[in-house]
């Protein structure tokens, strides 16, 4: 088994929080069931989904399952559970800024593994970690994040230049993987403990005409 | 050769069908002929394209141009007829009801017949059925019906599964495709008839804030 | 270096203006530079990465570089100097007409070269053309061309079945290719200097309801 059983379970947690707040992210406006899980599903599983297409490489989930029956599970649980989440709706935002610096940074060692370069295997650690997020808002009719100032992919891009850049130093593959989270993670957290920017995706729209 | 006759006019009759009402759902915004066109085939061939993608398979569209024909020509007479075509707008929803039953079924038993599993299998029959439909309202700037409370995705997603179930009993293949289609087309028709929820898709918006 | 020179350089400059008016057509709605980079690079390379997909070819971008590259680098400068740049807005105008003729025109003979039909090739040529300003468009949440009367896709369709008719001529292929490149180019600049049709894309929308 080749899979390092923290990295599996992390990435189901990121997998589970990113549906999970997919479905909180559009719960008000008055869809169903089959919607929820749907955009849900999406969130989770679309960044990853389209990194794979571009890359070549044979779609994720379809070579483990898990992926999707957690994402459809997780999803589930917070469409019927969305009143009582909300109140603990601010967690929710802090394992998302986890759940999205886990997925960017797992995407660019994906990428840069079948040895492309550097430019590529960035981007595509930027795709996977808003890319289900941004196909969600475009299907729920909402503003996506790249037209608002919110302070969501930057650190995204930054925290995968920086393992990009670190992965060719002394530093082992774990320190460089943790590190480069953290790194994104701890500014994202600022951004939203602080309010650096207002997180657009969250209220209705800041998109200033 | 290969192809079963009846199911491949069905799955002919299916495109078109598709890319009429495609046409007729966006007919009102003083679109021009290219839009038109471009909007029908897609909704028609969108969903399929998709699935085609993310299990790896070619795009069945390159394989046989005849379902790219099809749906040009039957959005061209959508678009020019439309006037006509508008009072007879309710045999077109039945079909179209039709249509997406045969496009999930289908879809299911293709990616079966690839050794995927029932997850996958369903997952991609409702995304071959409502896919082109959802491509289509992001590029019009319409409401997709994930944010409707329609009864249009749910009965596929239900057919989708009874065919995954059926498929293992003693039944032969033609009798399961028959009941699963069938089903899928009764709720659907009825849903239709008796105006079970306003169908979102045809009125304006039902997107209660 | 089986890249012909000329012709190489004239898909980085169509690169490179697509990216630069991608970035100007949002670039009033108050994004970030981020988002203005991510929109301005998917108006460049989203219509090729689609037909690259669909037809199973390896993401030309992934094989050559030097096409992200150009296109971040003419999305930032695009971003940071737009004031200066609206002014030659028309000129950029003319620009992205030459890189939309070309995009297509070549699509065309790359798919045409890999043994699809003349349906196919002409399909991709559009899509091409068309596909990363659509994206862009659904992205940053405008109405898309598909739902204007601008005269912008259809010349790229008329030449690209021009380009098909006239390869199985006499005439020799470079000849082809620019007598198609030149006629897309003439009828799209004719719209744009005698306003045949509103520019929908530039103007805030022409959505007649």
């Amino acid at each position: 088994m080749a899979r390092v059983r923290p990295i599996y379970d992390l990435q189901m947690l990121g997998t589970a929080v990113f549906a999970a707040t997919g479905v909180l992210a559009v719960n008000r406006r008055g869809l169903d069931v089959f919607g929820g899980v749907v955009l849900g599903t999406v969130t989770s599983l679309g960044g990853g989904t389209i990194r794979d297409l571009i890359i070549g490489a044979p779609v994720f989930w379809l070579l483990d399952t898990n992926y999707v029956l957690v994402a459809i599970v997780a999803a589930l649980v917070a469409f019927f559970a969305s009143r009582r989440i909300r109140s603990t709706y601010i967690l929710l935002l802090y394992l998302d800024a986890l759940g999205a610096a886990l997925f960017g940074i797992q995407a660019t060692e994906k990428v840069l593994g079948l040895q492309h370069g550097s430019v590529i295997a960035v981007s595509m650690g930027v795709l996977t970690s808003i890319g289900g997020g941004l196909i969600r808002d475009v299907l729920a009719g909402r503003p996506t994040l790249l037209m608002s100032r919110e302070i969501y992919a930057t650190p995204i891009l930054f925290g995968c230049v920086l393992y990009t850049v670190l992965r060719n130093t002394a530093l082992d593959r774990a320190t460089t993987l943790i590190v480069a989270v953290a790194v994104i993670f701890c500014i994202r957290a600022a951004a939203i403990r602080w309010h650096v920017e207002m997180p657009g995706w969250l209220t209705s729209r800041d998109d200033p005409g």
